[in-house]
């Protein structure tokens, strides 16, 4: 059988065993932190220069000059063409999916008049300019690129500035051409910390941009964290995850591949079982054995089940819901005959994959709907990336005199009792002229 | 004429005399960072136990026993029949107007369905339980209260914990009141950062929350910045600002107050003042001094004026708006003839305030819009808080069986670009027996 953790809720500890097994703490260091907080202070008081040291040490690339940095968009457009036609076609088919999702997503004004003349409503523009980090070398996304970056443009933000570490001089085809297709305005040949503190201050070549997105290693989160407050972030992103409940009527070797790529990310990342059908756990776990070997990345797969998996046995279909609803998983798996009912009973979820043949693989490339989902339970109280989170509303407040008259003798009480007299008399000069 | 720097668009250094006047950090030293870190540490372990002990020492009131750190709902009421009625009266027309204007800030669900059947969309949930910080003591402000509870309960938010210090114990029967009118939930005698640790892990008392919103102080701002990621927050504020443009058509006394009921906050709040017409900015100079001294607070405005204000020549409009762009105040004051034509110049404000007779302090207190709004710039990429802030969203996929074989064949595509070859075979499963 396979090493991989086996609960039932109706265990005594289960409680326990699932807070020990869901336990993650992002481990930013000390060091990390001064580290990044220096290479922070260089950026913003050297800029270019200091983004030229930064990549000959961490990079191993030394560019002539600032200028090299800049990956200009014929050198996009060029990656775009080089590629494979199925690789192209295939970056351009899930691009037009996300983007006609998307546009679901766009927020709109909104304003009312009250029967005194009085306006009120929420106005909606685009962020100016936004950046958009993606990790290079070994864990270079493409993907990441569509799912970034076509939110941002549909929002309508001006300018999207792509930031990608070219580690030993090499870029990869695949991130440029992705970002061709995106619609990816600048784009730098530089990453790590040093390319977050261009993004948030800006240097010579690289423009201050309003908000930065996009995933990372340490140093990179550890400096989104640390520019939070003078630009926007998305989140800081914990390991993936997947959480399927499955009623026992899907192919086991299904359900076993789908566990495999969620722990194929890397050694933190988390698979998790809950059927309420013992026998159906037993042979996902046949099926785990099974088909683990035939597996590229079996080594870093069997490492994440047997540290962070887990097959659980749950009471019933309700008791799985609840289960999900306190784990509030980044990935939700509902591999049941009546999807539709069960996710009515789902308050916590980044995404929600309903049915046998919703693979959460899917949803990770071309479904539509963004990849980028709230990590470690945040799903509680955080949402999917979306167009909305490259919007900013402003309040709209047009008072009429005799709407500010009104209002102005509810403030005026109300400032008096928190003791704030120029509020008083601010709201009290609107009101005279009308009384 | 007043202390408060004069400047001008046309002068050489502008810019730099802007940056040095907006420059702000919130400065959280390692000593403040430290003590946060052992009483979060505290609470996480010791509890109530915990919170009886932060509360005899900072807030020097002894409860027998951690029972008496909870604030009964008759308590709540007690407080609102107790306040004199024109008291009473006032919050409950601002709760009124907050309310209805935050139902029109609802999210919904959505979804739409593909020719083959697939379904996608997104479902809207509100948060299970928030926690509300308020402050107590001298800046107790219980339209803080109406702020932060009434999205929070217009989003269906099931429980709303309220934390609020009592130091010596005092308690501020507004602030009772106003969650009373607000309906707050639950409420407990509590402040500091052991308030926050408490409802971002839970005590035997107080129960866990999945965000906090509310002001505090520095204490509770670094309390809340350190448990962000375990739970959800509203944002980190820094001081209130005000931003008006004015043609030079508005009293200057009006002006003058307004500014003054930004300035009167504290030492560090700022407010400044566009125009385009030097006369103007004379007048409303001295307005300033005459008014002044008339003010109840008239040393915390005095100094804030000196320290953060500013009077503002312009070329023209359009220069105004660009100065407020660039600056993306907390609060912007259009004092124009035409406002509407000048708003939809602004991309970047956390609330405007359209026309002369719609002061700043209206909607500080009941106009029905917000009055927690990003600070510091950070409208340039942040919102007003709102019903929006207390729902969050999960995707919903549902892809039909000749759904998924299509997705399939792109997913495995880039998924095997990606080197991702379990997820490439989690999708061709589902493609398989369709094709």
């Amino acid at each position: 059988m396979p090493d991989i953790a086996r609960l039932s809720t109706a265990d005594a500890d289960f409680s326990t065993r699932l807070d020990d097994l869901l336990a993650w703490e992002s481990v930013s260091d000390r060091e990390v932190q001064r580290t990044v907080e220096d290479i922070l202070d260089t950026v913003r008081t050297r800029g270019d220069a200091a983004l030229l040291e930064y990549t000959a040490r961490f990079d191993r690339w030394q560019p002539e000059a600032a200028a090299a940095l800049a990956i200009p968009a014929a050198r996009l457009a060029q990656a775009a063409e080089g590629i494979p036609l199925a690789q192209r076609d295939a970056l351009a088919a899930a691009a037009e999916r996300i983007r006609t999702y998307a546009e679901h997503q766009k927020m709109q004004d909104w304003s009312y008049r009250e029967p005194d003349g009085t306006l009120l409503g929420q106005k909606v523009t685009p962020l100016d300019r936004v950046g958009l980090y993606v990790p290079g070398g070994k864990a270079a996304y493409p993907s990441s690129v569509l799912m970034n970056a076509i939110p941002a443009k549909v929002a309508g933000v001006a300018e999207l500035v792509m930031v990608v570490p070219t580690p030993d001089g090499q870029q990869n085809e695949l991130v440029l051409a992705a970002a061709h297709i995106a619609g990816v305005d600048k784009a730098f040949a530089v990453g790590g910390a040093q390319a977050v503190a261009a993004l948030a201050y800006g240097t010579e070549s690289v423009p201050a941009c309003d908000k930065i997105v996009g995933p990372g290693n340490i140093y990179v989160a550890t400096a989104k964290r640390a520019v939070f407050g003078q630009v926007g972030i998305d989140m800081v992103a914990g390991p993936s995850e997947i959480l399927i409940l499955c009623d026992g009527g899907t192919d086991p070797d299904w359900i076993a591949m789908d566990l495999f790529s969620q722990a194929e990310h890397d050694e933190d990342a988390q698979s998790i079982l809950v059927a309420w059908d013992a026998d159906y756990l037993d042979r996902v776990a046949a099926s785990i054995d099974k088909l683990l070997p035939t597996l590229e990345r079996r080594d870093i797969i069997a490492t994440a089940l047997k540290d962070r998996g887990a097959l659980v046995l749950a009471r019933d279909m309700d008791d799985a819901a609840d289960v999900a609803n306190r784990i509030a998983p980044e990935h939700l798996e509902l591999s049941v005959e009546d999807p539709q009912a069960l996710a009515a009973k789902i308050r916590n979820a980044g995404a929600i994959f309903m049915g046998r043949h919703t693979a959460e693989a899917l949803g990770d490339y071309c479904a539509g709907p963004n990849h980028v989902l709230p990590t470690s339970g945040t799903a509680r109280f955080s949402s999917p990336l979306g167009v909305y989170d490259f919007q900013k509303r402003s309040s709209l407040i047009m008072a009429s005199p005799a709407g500010s008259a009104a209002l102005a003798t509810t403030a005026s009480v109300l400032a008096r009792g928190e003791g704030l007299t120029a509020h008083a008399r601010s709201a009290e000069y609107r009101g005279r002229d009308e009384v």
